[in-house]
């Protein structure tokens, strides 16, 4: 039983190969070159980074669940995860108006920067974002394809765990509608910002790779009630902390400005907790600051605002309770011992990360 | 065998049945009332128009092709096609920046004006296209959720339609990369514009839901390369005819300025016969004008230019020879009698329409 690196370094060339498969179909019916460079980008942002933590989690749960198929077909199947996950970022990434994805350029930025280097007319930047909507809409084809591809499982092994990839499917889309919701509204409720955790990465982060990964050994794996619990603590515990390093965390480690969440408007546990516990004067200043471009002082001040309203340490709490319920969760579950051990290896993992 | 629209009077209900089906699903997953009605507009787009060409066509070929189950479960497998064309039309809105499909706001605009209502902050217009392209994934997820559904053909009947629904997948992404890729070209060429055709008109429109409906009903059902030769050519008569339209058409019966390429930058066969046919001042003033918005006078000058440089003339022919071809296919065709009649009747419609 692989832990997570060496997963990965199994897992990266299977994925490789595929993409490479895909895109040498794609781009042979085309002569245009940029267009074939667009594409392959898309290549460069799947390979350059990403820990493959749904792949890995999926495996687990397939090997948990008596997997017996031999082992790299079992790591192509978990491809979908991957370039499904792909896909999600690069339409993430137009909605956020990011530049870089793991130090790689955005795919809608690749394709502005390319054009911008000249011979080109009209609206550069939304030509751009056009193209960046359309390799998403391919690396999601892909995804779905894959199941297509994919005929080496018992077809009611596939069929089951594509049901539950669909119902993944539908949503972490939802969840990034609500994401995308919160961040307009003037007063975003707490039980909105739990929807979006639940299903933006509980679900679509934790639960349902598991569950696929059960489902694929086995559709009858009487498993799915465990990933759900499971996978929901660690969800939970996972975003809080992820929003709390956007706030605690160290901007060297996180290669970002902290405090990002406040810039861009996106309502969290913490801005929650200071809008509803917090001082009048805390709650002004928050609310002053929600959505802007803050300098070194203001972020101080904000900072100062989350450890002082307790929202901080009431979020270390949440987290840990939940941490702490999971690997409860874990050692009660019917598991082979080395897959509790991997899924407690995954805990500490992502527990103890700085970024 | 049905016309085309009584095949519309058959399919809807079984379309509306599905998109209420999903919705209620989808929607059940969230407490937000205005992202229910995010979601739902985009069966107001389905249903409130659309002609159905694409599975019905499917439909003629299912039949053809020796499709014996009970007709219910045909026009269901149809389904995906029309989904899975609005998705590619709530997605194509965005970069088009276009207002209205089929006289009902386009998704993104559904969005931004009921946010503009009231209570919202950031940029408004943003999060609108960001929902929109939200929505447009759901589509695509439920059109290719939708094969995993399908349990009521042979395996290997679906199978062998999901392969050709993946290859048209690939095919019109790719169309419209080389369409947004051409109008930010400075020198567009009759290869890009007629790949461009190939994939995102003939295979997409026709060749590909013909090859699904005849694969359902028999994988080896021996039609493949008919509905590639005849699916081509009308193909290319209908886009150029499309564009002919968009020159010398009614706008009254078009619901739109006419001349709406030449404005959008958008290079067809006809402004690639007067870039390189015309005489030097007409070159020139289509230039001067291409992707610009244009008063009355000079609508009516660029008319007379692609008159007078025999762009119509040569445009007219080809659509000419392009339909007469794929009558003749049709004719030599080894096709039951009603299938090729029903066929020749839908081209005698998309050959006559004014709009």
């Amino acid at each position: 039983m692989y832990d997570l690196k060496q997963f990965k370094e199994k897992f990266d060339p299977v994925l490789n190969q595929y993409l490479n498969e895909e895109l040498n179909k794609f781009n042979s019916n085309t002569t245009d070159p940029l267009i074939k460079e667009f594409s392959s980008h898309a290549k460069d942002l799947l390979m350059a980074a990403g820990k493959r933590v749904r792949p890995y989690i999926a495996y687990i749960m397939y090997c948990a669940a008596g997997g017996k198929e031999e082992e790299k077909k079992a790591l192509e199947f978990f491809v979908s995860l991957e370039i499904f996950h792909m896909f999600c970022l690069v339409h993430d990434d137009i909605m956020d108006k990011a530049n870089l994805r793991h130090g790689v350029k955005t795919e809608h930025e690749f394709v502005t920067e390319k054009l911008q280097q000249g011979g080109r007319v009209g609206n550069i930047k939304h030509v751009g974002v056009s193209q960046g909507i359309l390799v998403g809409d391919l690396l999601f084809a892909w995804a779905s394809k894959f199941f297509t591809d994919c005929r080496n499982f018992e077809i009611g092994n596939i069929n089951t765990a594509k049901d539950i990839f669909y119902k993944m499917v539908d949503e972490v889309i939802l969840g990034q509608m609500i994401d995308i919701d919160l961040t307009s509204r003037v007063d975003p409720d707490l039980q909105l910002i739990n929807e979006k955790t639940r299903l933006k990465t509980s679900r679509y982060s934790f639960v349902r790779p598991m569950q696929i990964g059960a489902s694929l050994a086995d559709p009858d794996n009487g498993f799915a009630d465990f990933c759900e619990d499971f996978g929901t603590k660690v969800g939970v515990a996972f975003q809080t902390q992820d929003d709390y390093l956007d706030i605690m965390g160290d901007y060297k480690l996180l290669h970002k400005n902290i405090l990002g969440d406040v810039c861009d408007h996106q309502p969290t546990f913490f801005t929650n907790y200071v809008f509803t516990h917090g001082s009048d004067a805390e709650k002004d200043y928050l609310n002053q600051v929600f959505g802007k471009e803050m300098n070194d002082e203001q972020r101080s001040k904000v900072k100062k605002i989350f450890i002082g309203s307790c929202a901080i340490a009431e979020g270390q709490k949440l987290i840990a309770e939940n941490y702490n319920q999971a690997k409860t969760l874990l050692g009660k579950a019917d598991l082979g011992k080395e897959y509790k051990q991997k899924l407690s290896e995954l805990i500490s993992l992502v527990e103890n990360r700085q970024s």
